[in-house]
């Protein structure tokens, strides 16, 4: 108890050493280990809330029992992102290069508004990024900057389009203006919620959203997105953005982006795609078409914290205009104001979050620890996972898949032949699989509908996750499928 | 160089080790002897970027080589935010628990955009949240939510008082429509830039936000904040909102929030209180004044991450009616569905982000390892730091204090009485010296300008910063200005 009450300061060295090797074999134990736990937590709602004092403590208490409650209170509340058998969502990484980088900038607690309040938070990440865009095959016009989420980089996109598609809207915004018609922004009717938020966040209202169908493989139609952009000009509404998706959430459909590039550059529409999830495919040379037609896109998203094995959050937004983009947000206080100004960048220049976080930090290190080659490998490894899972559903009799299998996610449900059974049986029969899988703890899968039918998701994505752990999910569903009948 | 790259997967168990241990001791010793370094980076702009490779590495490389680079490229470039002598801006702290905890995070990966993502990174937020609640003498009306910074907190504040101000905005938006007059939000000239940026990212205008002269201590004046109101209705204008702040960035001045909040609850408008860094001295039961009236507030933002210890990055923002935010915000597509829903939250629901990380653990293992005594001690000492440096100033012939010092920020210029110099001269020596004294990199200050004359500022906020590290800022502020002349 006598660790650090006795001075004010910080915890004392000697302390912060004998907390932090623990914490040290805590953790290597926690990755290597994880599959102790069950990977969907098993708490009731309030449950970690009750176990907790209504109260702050009112004298210092010492770190160890700090950590003793969270293991006895707070892990039991823990779904398990990084365990291998996470299949839920899109599955990703907290890898330990990636979970070391973390300590590290926390430690340092670096804020990188200014360039010189850390250069090297400004600078690492535009090397950083630069990296990642070639690894990616996009051109040197896009440059880059790290935000938290995907939400967050395409709420900024729309934001610098309707910059675009109203000049002054900085200055005078968009109410009580007779001269600014309604808006319009397009994107599939499988693109992310996170579109609807930016357009309802910007003013825009939902309502300027319009989903265009897509095709039987779940991608944007062509045909239907030229119809509805020519019946919004003649009811005098304007066009301003279409967001094409490249790894769509339900099933990781591809929107044909060539083909939409070309509508928007002869429409004048700005081009965001959101490859959050799917861009990094395209680090590996046999499928580098995964960004066919994005190197015309005016901006791009991609998560290296989804599927590039770092940990959550970092957001990797990239676009051909980031100056459009200053325009659209910068604004300097004497407080911020610098000598050297003209000769750099200031982050805080490039969107609503005036602080900015030491990320990139841990996706250099991830990328250097790994390598092109070793990323390249993970990636095909997943797929390959994938498409062995997909094998099986399609070889099965009670199993059947419900879209194509383009990267590490596979959509599929239970449909045994011999019990007629209605569509909304069906669904019934698949979302109890689904909990009861789960229940076991020993896999995470998640769902979603398609063409109106509830649909098991199962993605690959965590750095761990082996055949195993997949064969074993396709044992549970068996198993579990034929303990239901 | 044979730790990871034979087989897939991530580093093994034996190098993490390793390297956490020797990462262990290199945190150790640069939490307690951050002094060593320069507390404001020296490099040049381009030199971090110019002495790393231009394209990622092809093959994996060993950890103990990167973390060389780290030390050898990134460390120079680093301004240390994390430094006993830092006093620039508002100075921070990455306390030891909160680094250790930021460790912990990064390991788990826990996203909690859903409670079921992690019921524990949903409660523990709320049980957290309402501590820092009760510390800060807030009632049980307001339910909090976490984001990464105060500019995020303040643009759903705002965005939710649209969603109030015009109840459709939401599905129609706002242009295009005669229906919707402009809008007006309130501020005071000293208010930050964030109020800025929000009302421009909400598609509201810079236009819309108009800024309302401060009185000679800096507070938003009540008579013209009044007047202001009443000729925008007469104007047909909608007003919507006023922004208060508690501690302003140039001064720390607070404005007066009983009187606003009677015109806010007279005129219906939406108060936000912007108190991100000096809410927390409500927490000292002597200056529970800070908050006065912020009970009647709509919403109120406070940074643990500015001056509560707390690793960058983590908001807290607080309000009355986060109903109404979950109502502007809130879209459940498919795959996000839960059979849990109507018993719980689901921290996607409030705002922009889906993607949440586990950022509560660090507030919790704060507040918990110094307890409500310890934080009292920290944050009394530190306004008392502040006093003694203000106390020099007003006893120097040479120096002049420029403003009251509420909290732990001290504004002042250099001012010999015996050199007739013009306001113009006097703003370039300041300049200089502010200059001449960062250079020494043994503290690191920052300016504003008051009432047009360039002001230095002295914050004190780090949990380290002793009465040791203010005297020898003023030492080396008294050597360089006579250095000077």
């Amino acid at each position: 108890m006598a660790d650090q009450k006795s001075a004010p300061g910080d915890m004392d060295a000697e302390s912060f050493r004998r907390y932090g090797h623990e914490m040290v074999e805590w953790i290597a134990d926690y990755l290597n280990h994880s599959e102790r736990y069950p990977v969907l937590s098993r708490v009731q709602p309030g449950e970690v809330r009750d176990a907790l004092p209504a109260r702050a403590p009112e004298r210092g208490e010492d770190f160890e029992s700090i950590l003793g409650d969270f293991e006895r209170i707070i892990m039991p509340g823990i779904t398990h992102w990084n365990h291998p058998g996470f299949f839920a969502y899109f599955a990703i990484t907290g890898s330990s290069p990636g979970v070391l980088a973390e300590f590290l900038s926390a430690a340092l607690n670096a804020q990188g508004m200014l360039w010189r309040t850390s250069p090297a938070v400004t600078e690492l990440e535009e090397v950083t990024l630069a990296w990642l865009r070639q690894l990616l095959g996009l051109p040197a016009s896009f440059e880059g900057v790290i935000y938290d989420t995907a939400s967050t980089s395409s709420m900024h996109a729309l934001a610098t389009a309707r910059h675009v598609a109203v000049p002054d809207v900085r200055q005078r915004g968009l109410a009580g203006r007779p001269d600014v018609p309604p808006l319009r922004v397009y994107c599939s009717d499988q693109a992310h919620s996170s579109i609807d938020k930016a357009v309802m966040a910007l003013g825009l209202g939902h309502a300027a959203l319009r989903k265009i169908p897509a095709d039987e493989a779940f991608r944007m139609r062509i045909d239907a997105l030229q119809q509805a952009i020519a019946e919004d000009r003649r009811a005098g509404i304007r066009p301003m953005a279409v967001v094409a998706t490249v790894g769509t959430t339900s099933t990781t459909s591809v929107d044909p982006v060539p083909a939409i590039a070309d509508i928007c550059e002869r429409e004048h529409l700005w081009l965001h795609v959101d490859a959050a999830y799917a861009g990094v495919a395209a680090i590996l040379p046999d499928r580098r078409d995964t960004l066919a037609g994005c190197d015309r896109a005016d901006s791009l998203v991609v998560n290296p914290h989804k599927w590039l094995f770092t940990p959550f959050d970092l957001s990797a937004f990239y676009c051909r205009h980031m100056d459009t983009l200053r325009e659209a947000f910068s604004l300097t206080p004497e407080y911020l104001k610098t000598t050297e100004a003209a000769a750099v960048h200031n982050l805080m220049d490039t969107g609503v979050q005036l602080g900015r976080r030491f990320r990139a930090l841990k996706l250099w290190m991830i990328l250097r620890y790994f390598g092109a080659e070793g990323i390249r490998e993970r990636l095909a490894g997943h797929m390959r996972l994938a498409g062995m899972f997909a094998g099986w559903v399609d070889d099965s009799r009670d199993f059947e898949r419900l879209a194509p299998v383009p990267f590490s996610v596979v959509c599929f449900r239970f449909h045994p032949p011999d019990r007629a059974a209605s569509e909304q049986e069906l669904d019934t029969l698949n979302a109890r699989l689904l909990d009861a899988v789960n229940r076991t703890g020993e896999v995470f899968l998640s769902h979603t509908k398609l063409d109106g039918r509830f649909s098991l998701r199962l993605a690959v994505g965590h750095i761990r996750t082996t055949e195993s752990h997949v064969a074993r999910a396709w044992e549970l569903l068996q198993q579990q499928s034929a303990a239901l009948l």
